[in-house]
């Protein structure tokens, strides 16, 4: 049986742990101030390609998107994503906690958000000040929390707009590696206009690791006091950065994505013409979200294959998330029990 | 050289990275639902003499104080804590952030509070209800901020003050490996009348895992609300409980908590007959604060010996820690230059 | 011309201002300890039947509902209110600041809740926990934000709902007054099942006053912390619990409510039967919300009649409000430049 | 018998409530766009001799205080108070839920702030970031919590020493008038130096109304949003605004301000050679601090005489609080009683 129930469930990845045994000797300074994360901010910059990004290395996701939306946003402003974003949806109110802010949740195909949809919302919500919280940044999830992906032109779009209407860009990036991967772009590329990133590896094969990346070096100023401030200041930060440097080293990162992306293809192309399955969105990364008949469901539950019922997309919906992990036996005993 | 500046400067126990390697295979239930928890729930228990006890794994100490101290209060409520306290001086804020509520800093000889500073202000405190806000708990560190222990007698004074006037204990165990081995007693001693615990890891030899250790059964109550909506949930969760287990199994942290208090002691010995060498606090943990004449501190910094200026103690104060990962050696090469 | 524009922007009732005058001598204690309040309290358990109701006085409406959600909920619990409800829209995040938790805002026809809207919500978010909030209160309002009024069935199903699934029901009475008299129905029934009220002066001739009214006996516990711990306490207490007493004397509040309902009736009948004139809501108390043709928008404005545009509603939507003070003088003026 | 119990125990003056009768005629816009607000800016400017001075009106001080903190500045930073200042001990916590940040309590001899108190702790603070927050200003109370004032040459050294720390300072004015009048200084003289002023009218004859003065023009940017967001925007703040403008009109505020220090000084001379009674402060403005022997404390009470007991001073220790509306006749009453 294979487990398809998300990402998480996965362990780590070899070159990872091997990577927190060669870091394990000797003292070092704690807080950051270690050889190891200096060598990962180097790391960082040639990967992006940005001789400014700074990086704050940080335990989990969740807490990742809250800091660098603090870090953007006064308690009286407001986060612009989308209505099924993590951030809005599964966070029981980190964002708003760590912000004070507010998160107006927007329609879009796809779990993308679009220029037309957020334009005519800030114009009548400025008319309204101050009896309305003001819009200051947009979070874009890349890939998206369906298992789609925002194109180079889309991000090009929604960046330019943000520009020219004061907003910041936030992009959420647990799963960026499969993004990445998906468009073919460089890492640069995809985040062409990006304020904050918060770039996630616990998803794609470290043990618990992801980081801020500035890219605006205005909004490295004070950051330090909110990632303490948060308790998100990892005291032996050497080992939270030896995993991204491990996964940054020779493309590993995308190596993985790239293969959790082939997985799920490969699931969905065996899934997709069986009756009374319905796929409902495009597979452009590691998750899939498809109807099945309720014995299907059942048959498979029963046989031990994990995976989540998504009762968002509708009573018959589930979500089936490949990862680094996911073998092609695993996709094949799923389909031989579908 | 030798580094005394911090016990979260050394690296991971063997035996602590061990375990995350054996931890390292299959998919696993994501957020601790995962065996390596439930093993290590019922280790702690076992360990504290205490079947209702619960456990929560944390990223780190601060956050986990933070935690806690969110479960025991409201935002109109206040923390009853030694002035010198981490909660009340080196986390940025982050209690009241989490707890919406005051700290309350108070006077106490060596760190440690007493029921005499502590009962004076209850009672003025509530006569001014609801110009002040209420005290609800008070957080003792042990061993202390300054590298002291309570006795069981002044905890059990304190804890019967505490039930007696409707506050709740927290404890601050982010050394409490060094206060077991000090005192020679059970850990369930070390806990009675304790209500969370706040269980430290991170300085005794762990990666990145501390956990809150609730007692009070009434306060697991809504705990994980708490626990995720601050990012404290770790997704790949046996990875912080493999630590803990590794820790507790065959009392590991006790020994490793006995040896820093061991290097402690013989670092006593030979500073403090030393001409002009002052000893501020008794050493009864792993933490000595003394002072130095300004030529020795000089002499020690260049020679790489690492350890802090403490000027809350007085502009000649020093601060020296020791750590599981102390040598003999290390302790003999100081004393050497000094 | 005539105001239209909200009920905020008439004066201030003569019974109420005389009310002022009659308080004003003497030394009296600070903070609501004085007589004019204790006597407003008695009013209040006798103006709705309600025995062991507590108000506490409080500066505005905004605040009003603010402090009663804060203490209904905690900061990891939701509140269940309609889509265009004043908390949801117009408060720049007051509520959330308040609480610490998060509003989730429902559909409903004519800005009311149901039951079927909640129930179906509720069942998935606990599902989902501890990663999404929990909700813990309805909040109605009464009049809604769109001129219509719940029925008491309506309510009764409410808040039978509420009870069965451990929620409370705050109501934000802004505009209680208007709904009272729309029903014709005693104070006590439209507060059965009501934990909190937020009872609202200020819109009905005070000039600025309004108090949360608890019924629910359990929630008086610490709500004097929150009331303090915002800023809502007021020193000079009597001067708000002097105009609400004025209101409350002999159902003036309800004599000014029908008055400012039979307004906005005359005024819809006038304007109903016009060319292009769409009516988007049923006028059930002091609001009208209209379609108007562009020309005759312009032309009312143009000759100095104020209201305002209402884009939520449509871009050729427009909100009428009357109050205590409108006059058919008023209404004529505006019908005639229609 | 006479109330010597606080200022907040008066009535409202005569030209206060005349002006609230004048005010309460005709529709006004809502929020502060009306003229009677418009005036009062103008009055604000011209009285403390500051063309940019912008005005918000508040309901009440505590929350003024907490408007003008949380603007300048951010949860991880703090401010700088004295350990007796209201901010600190009579708030229940108020600055710090409106700012998020902390207020460092320090010493300073009759309540007033010293450079040398605060130089130190700055020093010390920014070499332990981000660990501890940083200091961003100097809440200065004038007159202060102890009845004494503040000299010119003091606020100029405590202002310059702020401008060259980049630290601000707010100036908590509930009592200004008392100040000024004290100092025989301009208003204009006793602010300058200071960035947000919060003004205070309740304790000087208005009923309810405050404002928070910015003089600073870069802290009017956002303040509405703060002002809203936290419940202290006025609907009807015409209001608010006339009470200001009645106590600012031929500088009434001084005149009821000089009247309450000239009591305050009878009631000191009259106390001051009597047998058992000590003096703990200077009386400069409307406050005396004074030590009585029990049975005539005692004696007092029992014929009504209404004081606080002030612990925080020592066990014998009273305050005594004239204002605008205390008479010779209730000195003379008071000091035959004594």
């Amino acid at each position: 049986m294979a487990s398809f129930a998300s990402d998480n469930t996965a362990p780590v990845h070899p070159k990872v742990m091997q990577a927190l045994i060669d870091a394990n000797s000797d003292n070092m300074s704690a807080y950051g101030n270690d050889p190891v994360t200096e060598k990962l901010q180097e790391t960082v910059r040639m990967t992006f390609g940005a001789p400014q990004a700074r990086l704050f290395p940080v335990f989990n996701g969740s807490a990742c998107n809250g800091l660098a939306l603090a870090r953007m946003i006064r308690p009286y402003e407001s986060i612009l994503a989308h209505r099924q974003s993590h951030i809005n949806n599964d966070e029981c109110g980190l964002p708003e906690f760590f912000t004070g802010g507010r998160i107006i949740g927007l329609e879009g195909d796809h779990a993308r958000l679009t220029v037309a949809s957020i334009g005519d919302l800030i114009e009548r919500t400025l008319e309204h000040a101050p009896h309305t919280s003001r819009p200051k940044v947009i979070s874009l999830t890349q890939s998206t929390e369906l298992g789609t992906v925002y194109s180079l032109d889309d991000l090009k779009a929604l960046s330019g707009f943000a520009k020219s209407h004061g907003l910041y860009i936030h992009m959420d990036g647990a799963r960026l590696a499969n993004a990445v991967a998906s468009l073919g772009c460089t890492p640069a590329e995809v985040v062409a206009g990006v304020d904050i990133l918060s770039f996630g590896g616990t998803k794609n094969g470290a043990m618990l690791a992801e980081a801020a990346i500035i890219f605006n070096p205005e909004l490295v100023t004070d950051f330090a006091y909110i990632h303490k401030r948060a308790g998100q200041l990892p005291s032996k930060a050497r080992y939270v950065s030896a995993q991204l440097q491990a996964l940054l080293e020779n493309d590993l990162w995308l190596d993985l994505g790239r293969h959790a992306n082939a997985m799920a293809k490969v699931l969905c192309d065996g899934l997709i013409d069986r009756p009374g399955v319905g796929l409902l969105h495009p597979v452009e990364a590691n998750e899939l979200f498809v109807t099945l008949p309720k014995v299907t469901a059942d048959r498979l539950f029963a046989r031990g294959h994990r995976f989540y019922n998504w009762p968002n997309e509708g009573p018959d919906a589930y979500r089936l998330v490949t990862s680094f992990a996911t073998t092609e036996d695993d996709v094949k005993a799923f389909l031989e029990d579908c």
